[in-house]
């Protein structure tokens, strides 16, 4: 039997993707599902890290997860090693994923009972921040060898993101990238954002993001339980 | 004075955008002008590229370059120190640049007499692999870092490009990436691609590039002769 299956999704032929992605954040929180959409570019390390994550969540969290890509199986595969419930949406050459293509992804990975879904978004620094997904909270990665130029140029993934991932500090003394500068540059861009250097590679600093993660999380469930 | 101007440009109300394209190559064609299109990932290297190559290239050709970014004069502030003839295009967060955005900005850069016009594409392995950009050559940088998996998940841009220079090779040591690998997996999306393995950083592997794409330019100028 496989262990992931592959699906097709389609775009959205709603024409406001807003309110759907408002209407299916709204029925996650009712079923006690929270959605985190995690984004960056080709190659920043969103895999790795999910890898270094999911033991780490899978203590207190059960969690599935969407790996979204253009083609291929590589990170379904990848992740299914873990154990956890995983699905590989095939976006079709799409450069993101919308809210409608998100619901169908949660309908076929079946999310009811699951206490955290985590999409992987197509790697793209600037379509997928212009999309709501319907996720509670966005997550992006920024690995060092990108450099820490990047807030300036890709504004809006920046704005729209909760907290920014500084992916593989292992590297850190063979790249001319500036923690300091980068943190002063993404706050330009969202003041309120949350930093946290990492090493996928090694595992560094992933333990604070995990405990992050899962307080955000906790946060999510009493909205729930303020609103009934 | 300016070392070099900015422009603002709009998605093409052409509906036929590979019309645009075809006549805008044939138009450059006939006034001796070739038209590189650049494209990349968010941080692999691609300015970083230009200014290893400029100087190579402006031995023997008048070189004019586009800088293509949604926010930022970042990178035409860069590459304007080396005395190239540069404008800044900023799309308006708009993910890539089509044919008439392009011919906009060669016209404001002023690309008659001009041998060679680069035009580097907004950061991005997806979107700018959809629009045909006129060009007369598409070649793309594929970074260490970002790993040898890319041409599976992003096939549509190593099918589209005549070359993958390879950027960062002298990181390979801290990374686990296969050279035969993703020359394997590139040609699998395409037999003909060149591969130029770089650094831009020390500069190796850059002069190869640099005889290539003149000897590609040539080729573009024989064309123009046999039709006249």
């Amino acid at each position: 039997m496989d262990r992931y299956r592959i699906i097709e999704v389609k775009q959205s032929v709603f024409a406001d993707n807003d309110a759907e992605a408002a209407s299916l954040r709204a029925e996650l929180r009712a079923q006690g599902t929270c959605l985190i959409n995690l984004m960056s570019s080709p190659g920043s390390g969103k895999t790795t890290t999910l890898l270094r994550l999911l033991p780490l969540l899978q203590r207190t969290l059960r969690v599935g997860v969407m790996e979204a890509d253009i083609d291929s199986d590589v990170d379904a595969d990848t992740v299914s090693r873990t154990g956890a419930k995983v699905i590989q949406l095939h976006t079709g050459g799409m450069c993101h994923l919308d809210a409608a293509m998100t619901r169908e992804g949660l309908r076929q990975l079946g999310a009811q009972g699951l206490d955290l879904v985590i999409l992987e978004n197509v790697g793209n620094l600037v379509c997928p921040a212009e999309f709501d997904t319907g996720a509670h909270l966005d997550l992006m990665i920024l690995s060092v060898p990108e450099g820490h130029d990047k807030p300036l140029k890709y504004p809006l993934i920046f704005q729209r993101c909760s907290a920014m991932i500084v992916n593989k500090t292992d590297v850190l003394p063979y790249f001319d990238f500036d923690l300091d500068k980068v943190t002063q540059f993404a706050r330009q861009r969202n003041p309120g954002i949350q930093i946290f250097p990492i090493s996928a590679k090694t595992g560094e600093g992933v333990e604070a993001l995990a405990a992050w993660i899962c307080a955000q999380i906790d946060k999510e469930k009493e909205k729930k339980e303020t609103r009934l």
